[in-house]
């Protein structure tokens, strides 16, 4: 049996060990070996529930990127230090995941992607949504069976949560990444989108902030083109009044239609569609429940495969496509600025 | 018991023979009287339908305006017409109501809302969405409890329906009309739009043509601002392929949200809202199943109201109005000419 991989976790906050380390002891080969944090008790806390040595439990990001025996880095800083996080990763030649999203701003992100397409380091956006089973069955299974797709709605709107366990972390509330929790919560709903329709070309948006704990616009509605020339609206905001927590992707192709829902309020998410040109040519509806993966789990074993493979090739989400998730927000953000003026996306 | 309303009606097609004649004869005071169909035979069936002498048959629409004891007009043309018949109203004194879209383009619709703000005429647009019952329920009852209106989302989706019997007809085939099919029904969705949320200031929209039969582009998505300041998507469409036809209004306040949805699975339409201004504060939610009345009754009785009382305030979809519902889709569609720009919505 080969020997675990060593990581460090830096940044050992309520996502840290509420999601990341238990995540992580399930995998076999890899070891929390590692902790940083800002506030060094935390960390302490944090390794006492990892079983890490008291003394890998550094002071400063830079020791623990200088460790000979760290293999790897997981880094869920306040977003707008993962460029410096980066910045230490290909300096040490040390493979990094952090979270998403990918940086504060676009101009942070081009730095990120320069410094990823540099090395040949595995650099991995944690944009666990990627992962999704049901996007492997909407483009392999669903998509074929609908003609080209032309045109979809996507909508993820739901109340203002007061008992949020994340509303309440400093970097959430006065937001130094653009858009706030458009950025923060957008990019997940964006990486679902452009995994299933491809690159998203331009954007037309407007927001609003409706809540004051937001820190800034936290609802946006907007519509996008595809590169590949579909069209369609993308409705995103977790700020509303009382509502439903309603969440739909639904895919119109020249020969039928797709919904997926991951609605809480349903069993299990599903696919339903129906296939022919028109009314009088419809199937009978299909749906399928889906059985989703852990998409968290998902992309710690897509990252230790890439590192112990030592093959940038592998990661899944590497930062050209987080950056473009952002950059939709951004375009979002600039059209919203401009009344819903039509804005490009911008590439790294 | 007074004399019943002498009425004319012009362009006796499908809709005149379907729709208005049975509702015409339903209305206690209402007689129809002449008719006028370019095809002249077709007026000449209509006539016998609707138990109208041989010769109030007439073979030009200047004649019917012309005939004394005509007290008010019916028109059903193709809409590039409907200009020509206000002319002839307001020349010969002669009260009109004539159908939706109000012109075949802006440029007709100003001279339409300008010739009805010259004469104290009732002149009506037969706007028939703009008589919903659930109009009423979402302002007066609804509406109150849930505050400030702050975003919505607007979803009008079939699939391209074959047996279509309206899709037949010349005028729609080859439209002259802006927009073919996203006028023609569109303004309709728009009737209920800004009945509920008052006037659209600005929209960003994306159109295509996914169906050769519909002559010109035939779905659209959209991003509205109204004069209010609430923000939302507008997507319509019947040119899909195969999918449930959906069609639903959902509003979000400051204090709640509400949903309109009249999709025909429905056993009736209805309404569905809780309260409270975040998931903590939340109300349970309350149905309202609608006994929707008969639109095309209701603007009927409006009409014979107005010309009854020589009142054109009592008029309730006047041309000013109507020309805003054509003006939000000739917004879109030069919007979608520029990629998604922002375009202010164009007042007479």
């Amino acid at each position: 049996m080969s020997q675990p991989i060593n990581l460090a976790i830096v940044g050992t906050g309520i996502f840290a060990t509420d999601n990341h380390l238990p995540t992580i002891q399930k995998i076999p080969g890899l070891k929390p070996y590692a902790a940083y944090n800002r506030t060094k008790s935390k960390a302490e806390t944090f390794a006492e529930k990892a079983n890490i040595a008291s003394d890998k439990v550094y002071d400063s990001l830079e020791e623990i990127f200088e460790d000979k025996d760290v293999e790897f880095v997981d880094a869920l800083l306040p977003v707008q230090f993962n460029v410096d996080a980066v910045k230490l990763a290909v300096k040490n030649n040390k493979p990094i995941c952090f979270e998403k999203p990918i940086a504060a701003n676009l101009d942070q992100a081009k730095e990120i992607v320069k410094l990823s397409e540099s090395t040949d380091l595995p650099i991995l956006v944690l944009e666990n949504w990627a992962y999704l089973k049901a996007i492997d069955i909407l483009k392999n299974e669903i998509l074929p069976k609908i003609g080209d797709v032309v045109a979809f709605t996507y909508n993820a709107t739901g109340p203002f949560n007061d008992a949020n366990k994340y509303l309440a972390t400093g970097w959430r509330l006065k937001p130094e990444h653009i858009g706030g929790f458009l950025s923060d919560g957008g990019v997940h709903q964006l990486a679902l989108l452009t995994e299933v329709l491809g690159d998203v070309e331009s954007v037309s948006g407007l927001t609003q902030q409706l809540k004051e704990q937001s820190g800034t616009d936290d609802v946006l509605f907007s519509t996008l083109k595809t590169a590949k020339g579909a069209i369609g609206t993308f409705t995103y905001g977790s700020a509303f009044g009382a509502t439903d927590k309603s969440t739909f992707f639904k895919i119109f192709g020249t020969n039928g239609s797709a919904t997926y829902d991951w609605s809480p309020s349903l069993p299990k998410p599903q696919i339903t569609y129906a296939t022919g040109a028109t009314s009088g040519q419809a199937s009978s509806k299909t749906t399928i429940e889906i059985d989703e993966v852990n998409t968290i789990e998902e992309e710690f074993k897509n990252f230790k495969d890439a590192v112990a493979n030592k093959d940038k090739k592998l990661v899944k989400v590497p930062p050209r496509k987080a950056f473009h998730h952002l950059a939709i927000v951004a375009a979002a953000l600039e059209s919203s600025k401009n009344n819903g003026s039509n804005v490009k996306v911008e590439t790294p």
